[in-house]
This record gives C-alpha cells, structure tokens and sequence, in this order.
C-alpha cells in the first residue's frame, strides 16, 4: 500500500532542486507522490497552510510536514 | 546507477521520524544511502560540516545539503 505525500512548491531554484532530489526520488512502491505548484494552483494554499507548510519546498506526509531548505514562505505566495 | 546519500541524524524525535519517512523511503534503484548517528559517531562531525551541515537531520546528496525541519544544531552535538 502506498501513502500520499503532496509535495509543495513554487518552481523556486531551491524548490526544482528539491523536487528532483526528493519528489522524484522516493520509492513509488512506498509513497504516492503528487507535485504542487503554488504559483500555478494557488487555490491549494489553503491546503498547504491547513497542513502547516511554513515555507516552500515542503512535503505534506500523513499528519506530518517537511520542509527542506528555505525557498520562499507562504505567506509571500499569498 | 545508484548515488550516494548520507543521512546525518543526532537520535533526536523530529531525526527519526524524517529518516523513517525519508532515509528509508528514498527509492533503492536511485540512492545508496548511508544513515550516520552523529551522538554515537562523532568522527564523522567533520564530515557533516565540511558538507555545509548547520543542523540535523540532513541528507547530503552530491555537493548539496537538505535540512529537513530542525532537530539540533550541529554546534549542540560537538
């Protein structure tokens, strides 16, 4: 079975890096990965900031957030 | 071909929760990675830092350095 993790960003240096290294990069037969972009799909904001992301990039897995790095905070994506 | 990844952790809650959800999660077929407990093997302090390590957990992939949320800093672990 596979768990989701919704990976957040906003096409950020930092962020393309991360999501080259991280989101493309954890096992499939573990996690169901899906890539947000919140430059292009800001009406997700408002999931991001619900699962506490703090700054982009960071991952939203189960309960848990992760941020990796510093690339931009929300707040400057509102 | 695989590359390789270390993971530095100090023990602490928010470094186990990351390595269960990242340093065990990365897909096998693309990383080799190698978790390393800075508490019970100092020697690789050096390491850590000259990688750009300000605080664990962290993965080094290559020549760069992922912080995922904060644990301790590398300066406390010394």
């Amino acid at each position: 079975m596979t768990t989701k993790a919704t990976f957040f960003h906003a096409g950020c240096p930092v962020c393309v890096d991360a999501e080259q290294q991280f989101a493309e990069s954890l096992n499939p037969e573990k996690f169901d990965v899906e890539i947000v972009h919140l430059g292009t799909a800001p009406e997700r904001l408002a999931d991001a900031e619900k699962a506490g992301v703090k700054s982009v990039p960071a991952f939203v897995i189960g309960d848990a957030t992760y941020h990796i790095n510093f690339g931009a905070s929300l707040a400057d994506l509102k």
